[in-house]
């Protein structure tokens, strides 16, 4: 038997410096938006809300990461991947905790899921970018490799 | 009166049997599924998640076992059932741990509903494919006879 | 900056093992008890609830794993290390998923903590014992090496 | 009618800033704490987890910093002062959210509350005093002036 199998996550200065990065990318094109990073397991590590930044849009950043971790893709790629089932949409998108929309993102460090961001307070093109940001400053990416 | 009837329920050993049973069938087509069986009475008995399978599915794996147990039907064919009604869709699908969407079965002894099981982590498809042979591997069905 | 640390977390395969261990130390001596074990980051990897084992004690089972994990050390040891101090004792001890009493314990692959065992639905000293067996059928041990 | 009053709030740029001095003042001392930093109304801007920190207490460090923001007090301080009145020391700290013992601490400009910190995961001293110096290096303090 295999009692224990190795796995790799974000450390603190990481996902410090990839919300810090995030927001500061929101400010950059004059929005204000919250970021949040959690490890492989959905457990939150950092998070930051830009002056002004809309204040439910805090938990749901915090849901946006913990999708993305969970699920192991962008959270807006999974409402795509369910729309054509309408019946599994509803199910997943009505959890606690799951936000399918933009602006969560895995964050791999080559074939490892190590973590994810989620960014929510502007548009959904916005949000992305800004996670894309925040995993942009840490050196790593949000696709498996 | 009559103050008692007799109800029958699954045992531990069955219920271990088919959690393991569906996340073998799910390793066999390639995906890692979470899996849960309840007791007639929706109560957690048993439940597994396979190396890698998604984190919030196991909630959700729980919560078609609960919706299966609860309704006495495949938690598939509750959203199927009220889709003709869209406030009852909306208000049964956004209950606490309702999950209306497929992967959950209803465990029948005979005319005896006696618990069920909920796979979730992989396409409707296969998640419903992984409970049925959950049943199958303690000599169950899903259907009351 | 270091972006990512190694963990190491148990397998589906050795938790399943250990939860059907601890139910059968549990029959032993003739109690029925819940089982419960979740990896480091506190996720439930494997649940078992012995025939006609107490109910509520199946949350309460994964609330001592949650807590084992989570502190890092066994759930009744927290009770003790806080209860020279009243006010922190009460505060940690009325957090949601907090158990701070005997029957969780953390599991050690040597220097990496990789996950925890909870039992609950027999005496103190009983869960504790049931919770070792658990550990013990995986090759693991309870204290870091 | 006087319709409105001025409140001051920390920026963003100020709470992110504490929790980072909170975290190293924690790991010169050897020990990994979570931090949190709410504004004046209770909701979070700022939130780090040093590697390795107990995974229950990044939701106390959250507790304790809404307490302190909420009552105007340091979280240790509440529970002092209503050890006197068992009903009430018990109806209030069985609050969700509420976390009333040390690690918490308001945040003073002069006469006005801004916010508050809340660190958890080491001994109660410690985490005051990480708390402490989370304020320290922004200025500000943990009394009205």
């Amino acid at each position: 038997m295999t009692a224990t199998v190795v796995s790799r996550n974000l450390t603190a200065e990481a996902a410090f410096t990839a919300v810090k990065a995030a927001v500061e990318a929101g400010a950059e094109v004059g929005v204000a938006v919250n970021a949040a990073v959690t490890d492989a397991g959905g457990n939150l590590i950092a998070f930051l809300r830009a002056d002004g930044a809309f204040l439910p849009s805090g938990k749901i950043a915090q849901d946006k990461a913990y999708t993305a971790a969970g699920f192991k893709l962008p959270s807006g790629a999974l409402f795509d991947a369910l729309k054509g089932e309408p019946a599994v949409l509803t199910g997943i998108t009505t959890q606690p905790r799951v936000a399918a929309f933009p602006g969560g993102l895995p964050i791999w460090d080559g074939p490892h899921l190590v973590g994810a961001i989620g960014v929510s307070g502007a548009s959904a093109e916005q949000d992305d970018a800004c996670a894309r940001a925040g995993i942009n400053a840490i050196g790593l990416g949000p696709n498996q490799e």
